[in-house]
């Protein structure tokens, strides 16, 4: 029942992401011990203007 | 106070979530003794490419 | 694959809990259109200094 | 370390999310003894059928 | 309805999260345009071995 | 800045937080192409009768 949400920045792959959550669920069934059918990955994206760092939304700091 | 977020697949209709907010909080506050004006719930909607099962995207396995 | 996370006040007893759960878990399948199977529900239980509402502690405004 | 998430109806400009930003963090870098550099902030923003108050949905209610 | 989620190491005073939740509050207020009353705020505390940064647990980096 | 929130149900070692954090971040970065400093991750620990699935929970599924 491990259930992850990620949040990224917008502008990865779909092969990144399919790469990823194939990984990741890789490295949470072999250190927690559970099947890899219990493993839920949810991807949330974020623009620009939505992530803020230190006070600086990312869409200034870049 | 209940704050509730759902995570859903895209594809739903505001019909559905019309009905699906009122009875989820209908749920709610029959069984937590809570006022109906109480209850926030959040509806987060993911692409295919954004959620994973086993390690595989849903894009992948549909 | 609905996934959700309701956020309360702690209090509530595990048979509050047990009945919450059944009759969301109705509610998301008859209005969503998916298994009973599919779903998934996170509770988070909160102290009452970790919520706030217009800028007051519950466990100030009590 | 401070990670918020900010829920938010859709609507606001760049610029209301640049003031927000900067004021919330230093909101908490004043309260909870951390350096700016620690302060990360998420922004989600969302339709108004995806919002519900008392079973209602936001885009219902207006 | 702006319904922030603050996640912190555990180990701030009630007297901190009053502080913070009332500062906060009103950085939101200002920016968002949008009264005291529909700002929520859940905090959740992590222990130190719940947190990591670089792969490595806060519990080992202190 | 990949943010990541992990939902277990309680029980794991801090050894065992400890080589999921390492070998997840590893995952994270080899795949989304971002430095190791960038990846954060929070753990949140779930009583059984905090979790259900189909309307169980898993305090009365054991």
């Amino acid at each position: 029942m491990p259930i992850l949400q990620v949040e990224l920045l917008k502008g990865r792959t779909v092969e990144q992401k399919r790469e990823m959550v194939k990984k990741v669920t890789d490295a949470i069934t072999e250190t927690l011990d559970c099947p890899k059918e219990a493993v839920s990955i949810i991807i949330r994206e974020m623009e620009l203007e939505n992530f803020a760092k230190a006070g600086v939304l990312k869409a200034d700091s870049k």
